[in-house]
């Protein structure tokens, strides 16, 4: 029974992945767009129906009620069957919709061509004869399937949405496990996935990137910028493992543990990767009894989010943290000053720093009339309030969290509160405020007072805003919170965010060491560089080479004669060894290389090498045995 | 049945980490060493009961004989009770021997004191009444139990290897899991488990290290050279991500691909941590239809390795490859022209680079009499002839690997040849020489002699050592092959190696890109930099703060008004807000910082604040209005 269920998983699996595929590369109008959303609403999420599979699996596993194992897994055979239905006719429907697709009927009893290579050259000719897109052999073959059996049982053609939402009900029931529609489609997706094995191009995981040479000579320049700064504050750099102890990590991030990224349990520790710097941070504070220590960390973080909403499962971050006694908001301070100057230096326009406190943020709350235990629920609702309306986040408040209607009304009056810090401080601070009365607020006011001034005096004010809606998601802050957010024509949202922890290292050690940081979320940052870059028609070089040797006759012992005395004299220095003097020049203008040395038989026999500046193309012959010297003193003047 | 399998599995685990870490903590003398070698010869492997256990467990799932599952849960508990039994005799022997460790009897009821706290101070004052090691509460009570049984049962006293061994074997039937005994350890230890985890400090996985600022200091310096000498050659960096989809890594590190970390299926795609970096270099080539890339890469790699061994399971490695089509040896020549640069501008001392070619090996092998079907299988072998003898290999290759004796005696003859490269070659390519006639060995000569006199006109020949028993164990490896090797004193043998893998890409795309590279195996690097650090008495600054600003009356805004101009100003800036001068100077020097600048009552009073040279002990007052400006001069001048 479980093997069935698996096994269903699976092939449902690949059938998704493929037909997934499709309407990725079809997905254009407007029309398209619908279906997805009607999807969305109406199916389960393939997410949930796994979860539920795992969850019977280990149950069965240690030999619970088999009637009722019975009873789930064939309720979850229903659910793919649904989301197998919803997810065919929408690609169907994608693929009917699409003109420029070539809908050629294959054959009922599917006698294709075999052999890779004759496909391809078949699919060449086509397109130059139609300029039409070619589906997939597995594609073609599930739509014909399909297709047939729409035929068989409908009258109408599949043109409107409908339609088709009726269609994909209809459809629902018909993937039992022994129907012969879903034999047949697995059947014939599973030989062609198994034919096509042989010629797949590798791929990497879902949300995961490699960065080529454009990419990362930008972010080497900005990890450069960002070093510079964590360095100006006495920071020194800190590495931790990438993966920690399972248990180190349970238990942070309150609901976001879900995205956790668990290493398979081979024997030996249950371990996962990092879900951000800060808990391994605290986790090196409280493992070797540190009682004070400023440390920055450039690494990447792991999180199995959704990867289709252009977020990626693995990313840099950029952190900055102070542990240890210091005076009031002494370090605050400072954390927001190096996070002013990280963006400024980034040079990536305009940004505001958007400052809370989580205990203003508590009295806040006490003082509206919400309940003690319920604070840090309602905090995560307050959170959503830069993505979300006040009417959506008040609804929240009242259906599901079950807040009295006047309470949410009183909250909605100060978290519209936002503005010049100094201004907004003396308002809540002003004679009949509510926040006096409330010793955790009024004292909270105090400390934001001071941050602010301090802010003042170091010139960085002008981009602080006090906003009373600012909640930040994490459960771990105690105290000053904040958050940045770029305002320039990249729409990236919140580009770097921190606050004061107090109590994280306590929760590794028993001893409390008071802490506070910041962590800038590159990644953005990057896109909103790449962006700048193309804007500007700025190019970075990738590559450092200053001198491309051309060695005409192709002799490597002349090659390793030449070159090797450049590479002695630390001259970044690159050779070729082919005949053609015009592959050169192209080489070193493509790659901005500012020097080409031709050693050719002419210049053999003359005992000299040809000198050509690629910027100005002037050539001049130097002597062979000051070469090296020759170049060098025009490196040094650039000339 | 399952369960009851994973529970055992699961206490022998908790007590084998306590019994293992007595071990590790007493393991110093040359008897217990002799147990250590009875043990792991007569003892099953952790490692291959649990994979066992994972088979059973996994059959057991899909509804296989239900007696057979049963019968072998037996034969793995009795094995685990061989286990448990080897090790705790092996704890119990190598704590009895030990005259240091303090053996107070504890009582059979267990009256122990609870509390932390009252525990250490008792420890404490013994160890200044005995200067003797006390055992953890765990241990003594499992050593109490054991001495108990033994003495119930034996008469001799625990004293020479061969009693022990023989008591091994009596205790090994007794864990059984209605034995009294086993019962008893394992619910005691289960309590003090219990009880220690609520005071027990974080843990990072097992082979894994936090870098702190001395380790990181010497590594961003390391890093630095090494970025230098890639860049040097021209080439460009790339990142790909930490893990890579499993598929991508089956079948590329033969034997090896146990140590391969899998990350947990928790839906969606299978993903492994790598291995390595040239798999996903490959990967990366393939992938984007690469015909020529020369790249580095700095990045962590990750391999579930014994780490009792000294060997980490997350590793820095420094990978820098050629791949595309070039001259014969224009790639080649230039990889351990790179090898060389990096060891030499590292200065770590002399090292010398062992170099052999596939193809010459496999000619060695075939013309020894080898059969084809056995290349790879003797290669391995061959491979482990720096670390063992030529009779431990022989005996290996005869026994093991079933070849005839005088075929080894032929392999015997050519592996010890190695020595100055151009000599060594002519050698083989002598008159008589049996390479001549094995078109792939002569022509593999030839590829040696023109990178050898490459290497020759390089002038670093000297460090090359032409070597016939290099074998390299990775399968991959397609033609020339080198390993370095460090001379020093100290002993870390191998610290780089690479080659040409010619059929890598292909493996993807099925388009042929040959490759060729070298990895530095930075950690070894690292080590030896750090005792060439600790030897010449030198200190890397972890930080570079130049000037750490004093406010004596602990004004935070006063602080900021000051130290924000240096930020602005760029210079390296730090800050205290506490009255005691003393105290930043004590910091100044701990932290090698050379000036401290003290804002006190006076200085205030008078516009000036007071500038300390560290070194010189000079102290001077300058203007407030222009304070950046000279300490600007100050720097630059480095006065």
């Amino acid at each position: 029974m479980v093997q069935l269920a698996v096994s269903v998983g699976f092939m449902s699996e690949i059938s998704l992945d493929r037909t997934k595929s499709v309407v990725a590369l079809l997905y254009s109008g407007e029309l398209q767009k619908t279906i997805k959303e009607e999807f969305e609403e109406k199916c389960p999420s393939l997410d949930t129906v796994r979860e539920e599979l795992r969850f019977i699996i280990e149950k069965s596993y240690f030999g619970s009620d088999s009637v009722l194992v019975f009873h789930n897994v064939n309720e979850l055979v229903k659910k793919f069957g649904k989301i197998l239905s919803w997810e065919m006719v929408m690609s169907l429907y994608a693929i009917e919709m699409d003109d420029s697709v070539d809908k050629q009927e294959v054959g009922g009893g599917c006698s294709m061509k075999n052999g890779g290579e004759s496909t391809k050259d078949e699919k060449k000719s086509e397109k130059k004869k139609r300029k039409k897109k070619t589906l997939g052999r597995g594609t073609a073959i599930v739509r014909q399937i399909l297709m047939d059996w729409f035929r068989s049982t409908n009258d109408a053609a599949i043109d409107n949405v409908s339609a088709l939402v009726q269609w994909a009900e209809q459809l629902s029931p018909c993937f039992d496990l022994d129907d012969a529609v879903l034999g047949a489609i697995l059947e014939k997706i599973k030989e062609i996935v198994e034919s096509n094995e042989t010629r797949r191009l590798p791929k990497i995981p879902k949300g995961t990137r490699d960065f080529g040479k454009d990419q990362m000579a930008i972010r080497v320049r900005a990890f450069s910028i960002i070093n510079k700064v964590f360095k100006r504050h006495g920071a020194v750099a800190l590495d931790t493992p990438v993966f920690e102890l399972r248990e180190t990590l349970t238990g942070k991030y309150g609901e976001d543990s879900k995205l956790i990224y668990d290493l398979a349990d081979q024997g030996g520790e249950l371990c996962s990767l990092r879900y951000d710097l800060t808990v391994p941070f605290a986790r090196h504070v409280a493992m070797n009894n540190i009682s004070s220590l400023k440390r920055y960390q450039i690494a990447k973080v792991y999180r199995r989010d959704n990867p289709s909403k252009g977020r990626y499962r693995e990313f840099y971050q950029c952190d900055f943290d102070i542990a240890g006694q210091y005076e009031v908001m002494q370090p605050d301070f400072e954390v927001i000053r190096v996070l002013t100057e990280l963006l400024d230096e980034l040079n990536i326009g305009d940004y505001e720093v958007k400052v809370n406190h989580r205990k203003l943020l508590d009295g806040m709350l006490e003082i509206c009339g919400v309940p003690s235990e319920k604070l840090r629920t309602v905090c995560s609702s307050i959170d959503k309030l830069d993505k979300q309306s006040f009417e959506q986040v008040k609804r929240e408040l009242v259906e599901e969290k079950g807040l009295a209607a006047e309470i949410t009304d009183r909250i909605g009056s100060f978290v519209k509160k936002r503005g010049s810090p100094l201004e907004l401080l003396s308002e809540l601070k002003g004679m009949d405020s509510p926040f006096l009365g409330h010793s955790g607020s009024s004292s909270a006011l105090n400390e934001l007072e001071l941050l602010f001034k301090a802010l003042e005096k170091s010139k960085c004010l002008g981009k602080i805003v006090f906003d009373l809606s600012l909640a930040r998601g994490l459960d771990y802050y105690t105290g000053m919170i904040f958050e940045a957010v770029f305002k320039g024509a990249t729409q990236v949202g919140s580009i770097a965010a921190g606050g004061r922890y107090d109590n994280l290292v306590g929760m590794f050690s028993g001893k409390q060491v008071p802490a506070v940081g910041v962590s800038l979320g590159i990644e953005r940052v990057f896109t909103i560089m790449e962006q700048l870059h193309k804007e500007r028609n700025e190019v970075i070089r990738a590559m450092d080479t200053q001198v491309l040797v051309a060695i005409l006759n192709k002799d490597l012992l002349l090659a390793s004669e030449l070159v090797s005395p450049l590479w002695d004299a630390k001259i970044e220095t690159e050779f070729g060894l082919e005949k053609r003097a015009r592959n050169y020049i192209d080489e070193a203008i493509k790659s901005g290389i500012p020097w080409v040395v031709f050693v050719g038989e002419s210049e053999l026999e003359r005992g000299v090498l040809k000198l050509k500046n690629i910027k100005t193309h002037q050539e001049e012959d130097i002597p062979r045995e000051r070469f090296v010297k020759e170049i060098q003193s025009r490196l040094l003047n650039n000339v």
